[in-house]
């Protein structure tokens, strides 16, 4: 029997969602096209996700090459250590992530693999041969840029190094001010040993990541009202460890009790719970499981994933909320030698004591002639008490100058300090575009029994469907082909995707678009030619609707953009 | 003094439309960040294009990945073709596209360039040294899949290869009819030798390109009348041999005189047309131009530029639309073996004339045993002429049979075939966003001269524009503050970008506003506390309207959506 994932990966390869890449050359592991329905459906999530975080949060997006040169990830740290441990076979040549070739194996350094590899007697496992050494192999797909091998390219990891080496122009870009936020959607690359999970383990994919810089002391966020008496299902670190199971928790007390580290980390964590759920996943298969301290990425000081809940594979990742700390920015800060820091105000002004030191040069001056400078720069150096000495002798390029304490006066003043540059955290949730789109489409997926037929369903959210509305004549005939054609026309114009389809039974045509997820067909039949009003079918009751043709536009806004539902749609118009 | 550009430049950056990407590890020649407000414009342009070619052109969007095997390239000619002529210095070691060195040289082949360097005595621009032999460069980034370097990819040159390898599953998608279209806007790569013209010139950019796939006898386009007597500026390749300009001719004079080749090509040209004046570039900067013989890509039979006239580079290439025949799809179908076809009806069957060889096996069998099938199956493959003979003689595996003419009847009938398989050409219309995002900046910029002082101005169009609405309270006080923030949440809520600011004098904002484009002031001020009616300030007339509050949601949607534009709002509202 097809488990889930063959049934909806079928769907999606014959409707066009997915389709592995360069099929007809025999294709290429961790390597997917959109097609048709399913690049709709993505471009929907990604302006719902814009919808969220650009305009409703006011975080700009910013747009960063694909290809980044050495340097950059020399300071990230990718180079070092975006690795995987590899291992080849000798007979055959093939290669294997060596750690997967272990049972629990994990987070481990590679001598460690190495010497599990070797004394365990595991053997290629697709000719049985001897296997090589453990090694360390980089992730990154690596490039030159112009002629020659001189200059590095890497394709980015993540799109987030992009944000981080614009930093500078960013921060002015907001008024020199903390806290502040970049989002980028946009393809990143993993160039896996051997993907083997289908869609779930891409090469090549796209993330959506909201690079937050807060202060490093100030990690409340003045909207976290909005969501403190929200309840989500979190698994925390130690829970995973006594191998328990999420437990929904309200988010207030999550941060109180210091579950989740802070306010911004738990905002963030709700408003994803609240795009996931809201794009359609099902709340009944979502949780946040805490990184275990050996399973945290070179640069997290924690993180949280929310993770759904799938057949085939069980729980994957779909986001990563973590926080970056200021590794990235100091990173960057020393390979580039800029110094990427913010001046932020205290709330207060703070006095500080300022001890100025005053060298009498008229009296230096004959004494040590052109070393008296020297001389003074030297005393200003020495610590206070040597200063209220009577004698003072400090050294000089190995000479020692004695002064008499007279020449010297210390004073003390008070300043105010209105701030200080400090180097801003990095709050991350960094979506992963791909998996996502393959579990909605996996909770999405029902199958019923209509007619002595099995329907299958994509029960997508109106505004993610690839084709929210179809509009289909009843039969091919003149008569009601034109109506039908002047209505997909009108819905065009006022921008809505629109499909019109004349092929076939009315009844097989409405499993075609059930199929796809399509929400609503508007029919034309023959009553449209006496009253001029049409039906709308809606895909998850199957009921209709009888709708007067002049309200057509209203009636499909409302309905795409989810301000209406098909149960205001059966109060308002003729339920039929 | 600057030129245009620089002033361009100077705002895209400062603002934050366009930055050099790493530039604080010293940047890299070919690479663009968009900034916050570049990625926004961006989006819309994009978007407005999904408009226009998806939705009202009801053409689907496919999303392939980046990352191409070698077979796809091998296959469409890119290892082979996409080549530019290379020179390096033997004593500096810097490379040099060659033809470039070289005056008025175009498309002459390798040994001819290199022929020419040599006796033309060039030496390396960089540092004066001896040049060393010119070679073929190829343009593609290359990088290795999985481990080791057994599997070659290429970051693809174009998004086009994507749509070809994808042609089966496209074609099913479409019902098995031509024609069909489909467009990908995304990423490409060209590894530049020495990219030297800014963002002009880019190693990264992003494509929007439209393969339509049409019947190879019939180039006609349903909606061509639309069109037909739209004027456009068309510079043929026998006026450009001629050193003659562009001249405004009537599409469809251009079609019927064979100007343009056909009505498909002859839509497409105008529709860019469309497309591009009203995103905003300047029509009379603006030219289609044909390619000359010798000067077409390796695919493409006939090809139309669309043009742009900037001040520092003159006339430069936005948009590419091709004839790209049946090159790509035919290249696909030889090296992966597949039939790459479409089963095209004829209007009315056509009737064909069938032969039919009978062979008497009664009395073939008898005479030949084992081998009478093998020599029946000969005789059916001999020309018409020997059957008719009375000793009709055949060789099968060296030896020859003889049978009397009687065993072999000759019957010929008609029958009716419906159809027939034939490979689709391509018309392919391909735009350089980054290419019109520059022009668009540089078409909108001017600067006027306002109380004394130089006002910058971005004209963007409303639906371009990164933040279409600004609202600004008077002065930084909290009765107007309170007002103000409000109709921010409004206008935000409602799905639009709006910005607020407080900082500075009014003038000053509105000055900031202007230089990025943001078509539309609105501001508080102590009228408003009185009537609750805030100003409307239009960028480029400087004029402003008094409008009730309650009706700002109508009216940004309309002025941004550009149902209304100002002066309607002037006749409408208090005119102040």
């Amino acid at each position: 029997m097809a488990d889930l994932y063959e049934k909806v990966m079928d769907v999606a390869k014959r409707r066009g969602f997915l389709w592995p890449s360069f099929e007809i050359y025999g294709g290429s592991a961790g390597f997917y096209d959109y097609g048709p329905l399913g690049t709709g459906m993505k471009r929907r999530l990604e302006s719902f996700w814009r919808r969220i975080y650009c305009i409703e949060e006011g975080f700009h997006e910013i747009e960063t090459t694909l290809i980044g040169i050495e340097s950059v990830f020399d300071a990230s740290g990718h180079l070092k250590c975006f690795t995987d441990p590899i291992v080849v076979c000798k007979k055959c040549g093939e290669a294997f992530r060596a750690d997967h070739l272990l049972d629990g194996v994990r987070d481990i350094s590679i001598p460690e693999i190495d010497k599990l590899v070797k004394s365990s007697g595991v053997v290629c496992p697709a000719c049985g041969g001897e296997l090589g050494d453990v090694e360390e192999y980089n992730l990154m797909f690596s490039t030159h840029i112009g002629p020659g091998s001189k200059r590095r390219g890497y394709l980015r990891p993540e799109t987030a190094q992009g944000i981080f080496t614009n930093f500078e122009r960013l921060l002015r870009f907001y008024g020199g001010k903390l806290p502040f936020g970049i989002v980028q959607i946009g393809k990143a690359f993993r160039n896996e040993i051997s993907p083997r999970q289908g869609v779930i383990r891409l090469r090549e994919f796209t993330q959506a990541e909201l690079e937050l810089f807060v202060h490093p002391n100030d990690k409340k966020h003045p909207n976290f009202d909005r969501f403190s008496s929200k309840r989500i299902p979190l698994l925390p670190a130690p829970n995973q460890i006594k191998g328990e199971d999420a437990v929904e928790m309200k988010l207030k007390d999550a941060v109180e009790n210091g579950i989740i580290a802070h306010e911004v980390l738990g905002y963030h964590i709700a408003l994803c719970w609240d795009f996931l759920i809201r794009a359609g996943l099902d709340p009944k298969k979502l949780r946040f499981r805490q990184h275990l301290p050996e399973e945290m990425a070179h640069y997290a000081a924690d993180c949280w994933d929310a993770e759904a809940l799938t057949e085939r594979f069980g729980w994957i990742e779909l986001v990563g909320i973590a926080d970056r700390t200021d590794y990235d920015i100091k990173a960057h800060a020393l390979k580039s030698g800029k110094e990427l820091k913010v001046f932020c105000e205290y709330k207060k002004p703070k006095k500080k004591t300022i001890v100025d030191v005053r060298v009498d040069m008229g009296k230096l001056g004959p004494l040590f002639k052109e070393e008296s400078s020297k001389v003074a720069d030297a005393i200003k150096k020495l610590p206070k008490e040597e200063l209220e000495k009577d004698k003072i002798k400090v050294e000089v390029d190995g000479k020692t100058f004695e002064v008499d304490g007279g020449v010297v006066e210390v004073v003390q003043r008070e300043i105010e300090v209105k701030g200080e540059k400090v180097t801003p955290h990095v709050v991350e949730p960094s979506f992963g575009i791909d998996r996502i789109m393959y579990t909605l489409l996996e909770h999405s997926y029902y199958e019923d029994f209509v007619e002595g037929e099995i329907r299958k369903v994509l029960k997508l959210r109106p505004k993610l469907a690839p084709i929210p509305i179809a509009v289909l004549p009843l039969m091919s005939k003149p008569e009601l082909i034109d109506p039908a054609k002047k209505i997909v026309h009108e819905i065009r114009k006022s921008g809505f995707m629109c499909e019109y389809d004349e092929r076939g039974f009315i009844g097989k045509r409405y499993r075609r678009f059930d199929e796809i997820g399509t929400p609503y067909c508007i029919t034309t039949d023959y009553q449209t030619l006496e009253d001029d009003t049409v039906t709308i079918r809606d895909r998850d009751t199957m009921r209709q609707v009888r709708v007067p043709m002049k309200e057509i536009n209203k009636v499909v806004h409302n309905l795409i953009l989810e301000t209406w539902n098909f149960e205001k749609m059966r109060e308002r118009y003729i339920n039929i």
